[in-house]
């Protein structure tokens, strides 16, 4: 083989702009290791009329027609992000016999299992490294590095926005608001700052970890998903008393066949690796039955880090280019009956704010007792600044099932003694 | 094509034996997952009369030309470790065109580069996943994931028997004899622990992660290494009063075009990632330009995960001969110069005993600023069962010459009022 081998982009804002400035920097690089140079053939953008660096005018289109007709376009690297129109660019892109690489975890979660099939139907990679987990490598280890395991579970911390809030919540001691503010003015935060804040970033995700981890179809609804506006500084202070932190955990696992995916604030033991996972890092971490627990952890976000993802895809689909690869054995992806939160387990933490005064946790433990919930530990708290004879309970569980506690706390709402239900949030591990 | 791949062994030790029956378990997924069926055909070993599970009487041999006979056998997987008969083996293999995976620091760390050339010569690859961190993906993530970085810096703790004797040593007070005898019994350290606690083992496999990292031919004779077996309580108690711990770090950085790598106990910040990495876990810290930082961690050791490693190799090249696959573009590992260790410059921890009389301080302080080494910060210590009128002095300096220190060790170490000469230990970062 000889000759380049032509990269298209679609999209040229932050990311965009990193990866022409990579290419253009590592080329001499990336010619030896590919074995043939890599060239930039054109760029899609909204605005052809925005001056732009690292490419020239006459490369720029606002038409994927362009691109698609151009033969010397090997490789489409979709930068878009959102739903549409990257969805029908990929597909598009697929279809047209090329090499797609995306940082789309939307597109992905929502469309990767039918889009993965086009990919092979056609003879022709669908490469999506970047889309979980920034520049840490996750994808390509699920894919090659841990093929040989069956893996049971994939835990993750991977919004690095709600990492860096609830670090400093812990650190400062600060309220939920405050922190946003803060998040908000270092940019870690967005103004509005829902897909965060609400764990629906993480949900697009963890969907996406599920489907290559466990091979099925799962979509981001299939993600018990609760977001952390909820949490309090004394939430956090409970949890560092009984030895925890609170981390917006995605968590997911596989059980007789079955899947329970959840994105939701989760108390993780100080003692293991992923409770020292700290501000807007992110971290993967996958348990197998011969590996054990492996974790990949490293910078979430960025356009260094993405730059990094995208272009380690770049180079492998244009090593296929020129090596000829023929595509791999494909599996296709399974249905699979998800898991409603009420069939969960776990062992939960509970807040509830009551009147202080005797027969009360008594009263408490009863329900939970007559609902077969076992408290592991129960500490009362005087809370400072709260009226006159309330009291802070919180309890923690053995391994109960949801719907039975979920049960058992409709129960307890209802008792004239109990002022709030506070968190109930459940413990990893 | 149909028919299916042929695997040999060479070795049916504890991890060969955890290959066998998880090939056997995992068959059928195997299968799907390369197209064609694995099948084991061949077993070398050094006792042929020795009963063994997982294969017939008829798959086991000693010679290595029953292997290199048999046409179907396509892959080859060394697990003899050691240096011969290992390296002659995988030499031979790759000269028949077969692929080989190995698990052998020793050999891949003293005959990599030439081994490497010796496969792309003859069209097959040479994989070597588990020769480094067990069962953490490192070798392939430096491969293909972050191939498009500019790596500057690998940091590793690459060796569980040490980070476990550390570990125990910092939560127990304990000194180094008192720890290696528990960690023997435990199993964690072998009855002869050189290898381990004098840096040998973590040598062979931070010259493994250079020559892949900055692609250069690195011997593991290149590696400046010093063990643990110096380590005492109180440098572990004195690193935590400054905000650090030890860890037996495996360093290499890229400088210049030059490599600078060592094998040594070295102060780590509390606050980094690797100060968290505790017990017989393992963890290696790759920094490029386009990622910054990531961290990969996990079990390092064991038949269950050396046997996760092995096989995503072997399912590796099980899918290159399924897929026919051309080998990739190859770049010859280039000869580099490597700095020795009075070229190294670091932050650097000393503690000496000293006579406790006037003026000692400002002596000493005197050498180190004649020789333009800075001190960032020194504590005096009472030391508990020393004689009478002795104390500890710790001393962290600034960011200096190696060379320039070890100068003015030499001119210390004279001195009348100083006792002994403790440990003189980088700090990382």
């Amino acid at each position: 083989m000889s000759g380049t081998i032509g990269v298209a982009l679609l999209g040229a804002g932050n990311i965009g702009s990193g990866v022409i400035a990579a290419l253009a920097a590592g080329a001499a690089r990336y010619a030896a290791r590919v074995g043939q140079p890599l060239e930039l053939r054109r760029v899609l953008v909204r605005d052809a009329a925005r001056v732009r660096h690292g490419f020239r005018a006459d490369q720029v289109t606002t038409k994927i027609g362009d691109i698609l007709a151009d033969d010397a376009t090997r490789i489409v690297v979709e930068l878009l992000g959102g739903e549409e129109p990257a969805r029908t660019y990929i597909e598009q892109s697929l279809r047209s016999g090329r090499h797609v690489v995306t940082a789309n975890k939307e597109v992905m979660a929502k469309f990767g299992a039918t889009l993965l099939q086009v990919a092979h139907d056609h003879g022709v990679r669908l490469l999506y490294e970047a889309s979980v987990g920034g520049g840490i490598p996750v994808i390509a280890p699920l894919s090659r590095d841990l093929l040989a395991n069956e893996v049971s579970a994939v835990t993750a911390i991977i919004n690095g926005t709600t990492n860096y809030m609830l670090t400093a919540m812990a650190q400062q001691g600060a309220d939920y608001e405050d922190v946003l503010a803060e998040a908000q003015e270092l940019g870690y935060a967005e103004p509005d700052p829902t897909a965060d804040v609400e764990g629906i970033d993480a949900s697009f995700k963890l969907a996406v970890l599920c489907g290559l981890a466990f091979n099925v179809d799962l979509a981001p609804a299939d993600v018990a998903r609760e977001g952390i506006t909820g949490i309090t500084a004394q939430d956090i202070a409970y949890a560092h008393e009984l030895g925890y932190v609170i981390k917006l955990l995605a968590s997911a696992t596989l059980i007789d066949g079955e899947v329970a995916a959840t994105v939701r604030p989760t108390l993780v033991a100080l003692s293991e690796p992923l409770a020292k996972v700290d501000g807007v890092l992110n971290a993967v971490q996958v348990e197998g039955d011969l590996v054990g627990r492996v974790i990949f952890e490293g910078p979430g976000a960025g356009a260094g880090p993405t730059a990094s993802s995208v272009l380690a895809d770049v180079l492998d689909a244009a090593r296929d280019v020129a090596t000829g690869r023929r595509p791999l054995a494909f599996i296709p992806r399974r249905a699979v009956r998800v898991r409603p939160p009420e069939e969960h387990e776990a062992r939960y933490y509970l807040r509830m704010t009551v009147q202080d005064r005797p027969g009360v946790l008594g009263r408490i433990a009863q329900v939970l007792g007559d609902a077969q919930i076992s408290i592991a530990s129960f500490i009362q708290y005087e809370v400072p600044d709260a009226p006159e004879g309330t009291a802070d309970i919180v309890f923690t569980t053995h391994r109960a099932r949801e719907g039975a506690l979920t049960a058992a706390i409709r129960a307890i709402e209802q008792m004239d003694v109990v002022l709030e239900i506070g968190n109930v949030l459940p413990m990893a591990g």
